[in-house]
This record gives structure tokens, C-alpha cells and sequence, in this order.
């Protein structure tokens, strides 16, 4: 059965910083129903995956603080399929321990990375495509990423250049380029010939490995590869512990798919695909008034104010006025206001935060 | 003695709506420590009056639902020290009701009118000008208020224009203007001859009562002046209710002050006074960052943000960027983000609360 060959890894380690005051260190956004579902986005993840992809073959990639979290959430997972990075060192290495450490359980194995923080709105265009990708990888040595054709020059994405097709929903992959400016972004969606990129990515262990390896200057990949024979031994741990220490952060965009000439991309346009990164894209697939005001879990009143977004915890009440474009997000020990055009720069205001005020607002 | 006949009304029975969401229904501006002094607005009233007038001479006129926080903030007071209106009424009714009952219990008492939100800067200047006043009514048949000469035109404020000179400090009062237009209170300041009106008075209670007995209009002092024998009896509180029920809601100011012929001011520039109305009182008599920004009771990290003023409880963090002339007031259950401009509007946005979400919030 090549179903008993797919995997998927989880990506859920992240703190979702620029979500803050919402996303907190001990409660990122992946853990949180931001869409009053009754389903936090790690479990609306994993959720989408049922039947496709077997339960003991999903993976947990996170941080050791987070298994209770994800216990909890996920309480089918067992304790061996979450992998607890010993430290934050961006995607690279991760998706090499996984990849490696997934290949001693299987050395077929089909391996699907899933972020959890993505809002898909189309959960069945979403899993035909999730099964249109595994049987291509399966029939292609090749890195595949799921791609989403631009509806407007979004600079919180990264971008995709596609060439020459393969068939009309598949189609190599010419060049990657990480959040442009304005500018540049008009340019990609002009074009007609730029996909964002979801960061949803379909490879087989062996076409991953070989591509990190493949990577002489990150050096990620060289340094896993030592550890053949201890993955999925008792030693496992401590020889990821130790080269954790050393390994540089790096992501697998920059480490791998900027160079590899294999890449290929799938075009999944029709699943509603959001990356729930900034308060920005949540005001994007969130429910708007005639005024274009969008609240989350709170009461408002909003008076002569247009296009802000206002969080809160439930039935707290928020009087605002003459406000228009802010993010208002209230929780239990801080609150933020400040302008949407500034969501990227949330992430630098709670470092400061940490430095000058300590880490219970964090 | 006279300091015998000396007796107190504090003002205490209003919600102060225009401070909320700090100032709530249950629990007003004038029970709260807004200065983080360790004491509340009330608190403060009182102990400014200590050795001046005796404790037991000192009345409290109030709603009923108020009498325990007063009882626990002024453990001194007795049970008969507290007036209880029965209804809202504004203050020409508190103040007939109040001047009947004490002068049954004292038909030579000079009684002292006290809101308990005002701020005193300078106690001993204050405490200097009240015994003044004490002295000034024992020898005039006068109502007298104090003034307090304006620095800027402010509009929260009414304004009494002087007449004749009695001495250097003391004046005959020509007309009281409630709160002007800007361009009115413009003129009012660059005449020389206005003073802010205090809301401070000393009367004895045969002027007062002579003079409500004047105004017909209002028809406050009859329906009081039938209570007489009933006053400081058991039957008292049953014929307030009645005739409470009854009466027309009107200031004092209004009732008496602006129809009465013997009206006189004591000019008080030196005591510090400000009258805790609104934010924008609050942000005036607080210190500022450079950047002009007011900050009570919570944390701040403000961000091209100037003159703004930011109330939350202990502890909390509160991240503002490009905001100016804010009032962003935030309590468990509500947070008011609103220009400083409306603050006169802010009564208004509660009236509309209690409508639509519900007494909770108030």
C-alpha cells in the first residue's frame, strides 16, 4: 500500500510573535482558535489529513514546551511522533532531523511538511490536492510545493517563478524569491507567471536529504548525515541535542529549494489557502462590517472608525473612535494598538517588550 | 464655640460616567485612588477638613447603594452621617434636603458644600481659605462660593463674573455662566473679572433655605419646607422618598445661585484646585513624558505617540503607536480608545452601553 508510505511533519514550534498579544510564548497561535471553530489550527491541521495520510505516520516538529500543548490537542498522537527541537534554528535543519529520522522508520517514506498555522477554506479541493501531490512525488524524483496564484501583491508571502509546465496544474519551478517590496510584488503579479508560496512542500526522504546534502554552505545536511544508525535508537536525542547546538539557522527555502534545479510546484488556486503569519491576514479572511471593522471574541463599538481589526477576550467591551486601519488586540496583562501598516514590526515590539519588561507579557 | 455650627455636605452620590471605564456605577470616581495617593478622591475630601470642622458635623449625601463604600473608606462616619437620596435629582434637592436636616439639628449652622472629586493641590492653602470663608458667612448674609481665576479658557468649567470688591479677596458675584463655547470663554478669560466656579459653597442654612423658598420657578424648597417638624425625626427618609419622587431635577447653581442677589466669591487661586470630571482633567494636573503622554496605573511602551492619556490596571502592558491626543482607558470588562476631544461625549457612549450590552459594563 503506498499510503502506509506518506508522512506528514507537522511544523509547530513556532511562537507567532506578530500575533502578539494574542499568540503568547506559552500559547502560540498554532494552539489557538482563531476562527472560533471550536478547532485551534493545530487541530484543524491535522484534522484535514484524516484518511489521507495514516495517524502514526504524522509528525509533530516542535519545541519541547509544546508537547503538553500538542498532547492535549492531539491526544491520538503518541509521545514518539513529536520530535521536540532542542532549540529554535528555523526550518532547515528540522526538516532534515525529520526527514532522516522518518527514513530509518521507512526508507520509502513520502514525507508532506505542513505548517500549522494556515487557514485552508476548501478542506476538499485541499485533500485532492494533497493526494494529486503524494502520487506525483511518488512518480517524480522531485521537491513539490504546494503554490497559490497572487489576487494582489501581497508582501507578506514569498513568491514563486514558474517554467516550463509540466501539465496544466504542475509545472517546474524557475526561481524563489522571499517577501519582495511593493514594487517588485506588482511586477511578480503582473507577470502572470509567479505563484505565492504556501510553504507546504511534498518530497520523499531521499529527494530531501540529497538536496540538503547538495547545500555545501549551510552545511545542514552534513552534520545530520553523521547520524545514520543512531536515528530511531535510543541515542537519537543526544546526537540531535549536540548538533543542534552547532547548527545554523537556516530555512529550507534558502537552504534548498533557492537551489535545487528539481523543484516543481503544484497550483492549488481553488483551497483558500491564508498563512496565518500577521493580524493583517487574519482581517484579510475574517468577516467584515459595512465599515470594514472585523472583531474577534469581543464586544465593540465602533464609532467613525474603519478597517481595524479588534481582538479581545470574550465579552470584553471596545469602545473605539475615529480609528481607522489599527490593530486592537487586548489580552488578560497587555494590550496593543497600533497601525496595520505596522504588523511586521509587532515581532520587534515584544523583543523589546522582553528586554524592558520581562517575560510574563510575552 | 463656632466652630460648632460648622458642618460639611461632601457631594458624593454621582457615577462619574465621563471617567468611565475606570469610574464605574459601582464603584465612582470619587471612590477611587486616582492619584495613587493610597487614598480615593473621598478619602482625600475629608481628611483635608480635618480640625476644621468637627467629625460628627460632617455629612455624606449620596444613593443608598453607596453608603457601604462609604462606610469602609470613612469607617468614622455614622450611619445617620449618611444622606441616601432616594433618586437622582441633581443637586438643588440634595442640597434643600440637606440644609433642613441639619438645621434641625442646628438652627445656626454654617454648612460647607464639598464635591468629593475635586483635587487639592495645596491642602494648607485650601484649609486656610475655609475657616475664611466660615468666618466670612458668619458675618454675611451671603452665599459664597470660592473662585478660582482662570489660566486658560477651559469649557469644563462654569465661570462666575465678578462684581464689587468686598475686600482684596472677597467679591459680590454679578452672573454665573455654565459651561461656555470656547469662544465665549475666551472672552470671559482675557476680561479679567471671570473666575472659575468651584462648586465649593458655604452658606448658613437659613440663606440657603431663604433663597431655594425665592425661586419658584423650580418649586424645590416648598415641597421641603413642609417637612418642617419632620426633619431629624423617624418620619424623615419616609417623606423624602415622597417628595423625592416628586422633584424637578435642577442644579443649585441654577436654582439659586443664578437668580440670588447675594451671591459673593472668595477668590482662591492658591489652593490647586481642579475638578475631576473627565480624562482631560485627569491628563492636565498629571505628569507627562516629553512626549506629553500620561500614564496611571499600567505599563507603556508609546511609539510616535504624544499627549495621550493611558489608564489600565497594575501591571497591565499597553503597546500605542502613532497615536495622539488619546484617551485609552481599559478596566477588566471594557477599554475606551477615544480622541481627547470627546471626552464630553463619553457619558453619552455609556448611556449607549447600558442600552445595547447591558448593566455589566457600567
Amino acid at each position: 500500500m503506498t499510503e502506509n508510505n506518506r508522512y506528514c511533519v507537522i511544523m509547530c514550534g513556532g511562537t507567532g510573535s506578530r500575533l502578539w498579544p494574542k499568540s503568547r510564548t506559552r500559547m502560540p497561535k498554532q494552539f489557538i482558535d482563531f476562527l472560533g471553530t471550536g478547532q485551534s489550527l493545530l487541530q484543524l491541521t491535522v484534522a484535514r489529513l484524516k484518511g489521507i495520510i495514516p495517524q502514526e505516520n504524522i509528525f509533530m516538529l516542535t519545541q519541547s514546551e509544546y508537547a503538553p500543548l500538542i498532547k492535549e490537542q492531539v491526544p491520538e498522537i503518541s509521545d514518539k511522533q513529536i520530535l521536540m527541537e532542542p532549540a529554535h534554528r528555523r526550518t532547515a535543519p528540522g526538516n532534515a532531523w525529520a526527514a532522516y529520522h522518518i527514513k530509518a522508520l521507512n526508507p520509502d517514506a513520502k514525507i508532506m511538511v505542513a505548517p500549522a498555522d494556515n487557514i485552508i477554506l476548501r478542506v476538499e479541493e485541499f485533500r485532492q490536492s494533497v493526494v494529486k501531490a503524494f502520487e506525483f512525488i511518488e512518480q517524480h524524483d522531485t521537491l513539490l510545493t504546494f503554490g497559490v496564484k497572487p489576487t494582489r501583491p501581497e508582501t507578506r508571502y514569498g513568491y514563486i517563478q514558474q517554467g516550463k509546465e509540466i501539465d496544466g496544474e504542475f509545472a517546474h519551478v524557475k526561481t524563489f524569491t522571499e517577501k519582495p517590496d511593493l514594487e517588485l510584488a506588482k511586477v511578480f503579479v503582473d507577470s502572470g507567471e509567479f505563484y505565492w508560496n504556501t510553504g507546504i512542500f511534498f518530497w520523499s526522504a531521499d529527494a530531501i536529504i540529497k538536496a540538503l546534502s547538495e547545500d555545501a554552505a549551510s552545511k545542514v545536511s552534513s552534520r545530520f548525515a553523521e547520524g545514520e544508525g543512531i536515528y530511531g535508537t535510543d541515542k537519537e536525542m543526544d546526537f540531535i541535542k549536540e548538533i543542534y547546538a552547532a547548527s545554523q539557522s537556516v530555512s529550507v527555502d534558502y537552504a534548498v529549494l533557492e537551489k535545487a534545479d528539481n523543484v516543481s510546484v503544484l497550483r492549488v488556486d481553488g483551497i483558500g489557502w491564508t498563512d496565518l503569519g500577521t493580524w493583517g491576514s487574519l482581517y484579510d479572511v475574517s468577516p467584515k462590517t459595512r465599515e470594514g471593522n472585523v472583531t474577534q471574541g469581543a464586544k465593540t463599538m465602533m464609532l467613525n472608525s474603519r478597517n481595524n481589526i479588534v481582538s479581545a477576550t470574550r465579552d470584553k467591551l471596545v469602545i473605539a473612535s475615529g480609528l481607522n486601519d489599527y490593530i486592537i488586540a487586548d489580552s488578560d496583562n497587555a494590550l496593543l494598538i497600533v497601525p496595520r501598516s505596522e504588523e511586521q514590526k509587532i515581532r520587534n515590539y515584544v523583543r523589546e517588550v522582553k528586554t524592558n519588561h520581562g517575560k510574563e507579557y510575552l
